[in-house]
């Protein structure tokens, strides 16, 4: 009635937020039941006789809209916060933007988050294709799955790229010169390879010719097990360099060649996504030929 | 590529999750800058070469949608878990959804939730009327407001009403005789404020006469001070009570026919509210007569 009184004396807009999701955080009830719970609270604010042409009601479930947030708030309600300091090291000076995020992380995981992709209680199980440094959201995930009456979704994961100086070298954009990027040209390659990659072959050739290289710790070579598709030649580089017959140069001119090859392809194919494209693929629609 | 030599194999609905929010929250970016960059992301997918018609590509930002997500997520990146615990009191059994409240609790206080009310620009400063236990809420916002370049609101906050019971005890939904609820029928609220409400007067009427009636834990005089418009009649009952010219039982059959006013003052609105109505309320669409 004070905010009413409010209104009417200063004509201003009122914005009224009901909070469904804190009552379905903080109590024993559905999302349902908070939604009608706010429904209802609604039609008592209402009643208070509040201007519509200045007013505008929201509820967080019904204004932030997806139920993808759904999910990330029933996701939320079943991780306590010791969980997530477990997982991800939390400590109390990291932000609570941070403490917040798994839920949605793990949300995709789930069908309904996608009611335009899987409207009707269609409920396929979810694969989750990730890098190995993801893996504590979704045994998260699954953790909480069953309690949210979902399925578990599986997943694979990626080991990573080492960084061209070698296995204990951190890979990142931070040092350009620790990766072969995506959109590197053809002469960054070039002198990437040459320059940075961490090489087993010996440090003379003479060396080279008696020892072989270490493949163990070659870079050049680990590579070539991402990128040569070809799994024959793969072989054959790895008997010859380790046998002496191959040396070092001729390895990373073979990896520059395929290298530049992935890359120039990429370039090509990217040059070609438009942005309308990009609309097209973000586009919150169903999927014509999802299971055909 | 390995995604996508899944999806060709099994010919299945792929969605890829851009976390453009985890990349504010973690780097030193601009909400813009986290957007474009999962566009330009976006790019760098889909020339994979996935098939449009069975994937479907999301931002966190663009899919959770409304921009009261990206407040949300901003207001968070600048709470310390530690300042949410010292302001709530959260423990490490607590979970994760309630630690992640705070920040939609606070989001409708910045003009920026709403681009339908507000566009372009348009910055009123926000004035909150709420509960005095959302103090602390709104303290965390004025905080946080001038990190995020924003105005600080300001609020104005309502006492609690006491428990029919007297100020010691609580009122709450889980005791139906510990206040009077708008949906309760005339017959409730005189059997509540006969048989449950806090008198001050004394124990017999004699000693009533002799004494008069501390005011001061009369419950249906702190109800006048709500309910009752008339300040003239308000300063009259307090005196005439008091004074002992007036007994308990005649001031709380004042206080039913007052509160069963209002109450069915409310319930007749409440019952003229329909859920056509309820939506238009809740519709997400600019107010015509905002500042007129």
């Amino acid at each position: 009635m004070f905010t009413k009184y409010l209104q009417d004396v200063f004509k201003v807009p009122l914005v009224i937020q009901l909070t469904d999701d804190e009552k379905f955080m903080w109590k024993n009830l559905s999302v349902e039941e908070t939604r009608r719970l706010a429904h209802e609270n609604a039609k008592d604010i209402i009643a208070c006789g509040f201007d519509i042409s200045r007013t505008f009601i929201f509820s967080n479930f019904y204004y932030v809209g997806v139920p993808f947030y759904e999910n990330m708030v029933m996701i939320g309600k079943h991780v306590p916060y010791k969980k997530v300091v477990g997982i991800f090291g939390f400590t109390g000076e990291d932000h609570i933007g941070k403490v917040s995020f798994p839920p949605v992380q793990a949300a995709p995981s789930f069908p309904t988050s996608f009611p335009h992709l899987f409207p009707g209680g269609l409920n396929p199980r979810c694969f989750i294709a990730c890098a190995i440094y993801q893996d504590p959201y979704f045994r998260m995930t699954r953790d909480v799955a069953p309690q949210l009456g979902y399925n578990k979704p599986s997943f694979i994961e990626s080991i990573f790229f080492p960084a061209l100086q070698g296995e204990g070298g951190k890979m990142g954009s931070s040092d350009p010169n620790s990766a072969i990027f995506v959109l590197d040209t053809a002469k960054e390659i070039k002198d990437k390879i040459n320059k940075f990659s961490f090489s087993g072959g010996k440090d003379t050739i003479e060396n080279q010719r008696k020892y072989g290289a270490d493949l163990e710790v070659d870079i050049p070579v680990k590579y070539f097990g991402f990128f040569l598709d070809d799994d024959d030649e793969l072989e054959h580089i790895r008997t010859e360099y380790k046998a002496e017959r191959m040396l070092t140069g001729e390895v990373k001119q073979r990896l520059i060649h395929v290298l530049t090859e992935v890359v120039e392809r990429h370039r090509k194919a990217r040059a070609a996504v438009t942005d309308k494209m990009v609309d097209a693929f973000m586009a919150v629609r169903p999927l014509p030929n999802m299971f055909s």
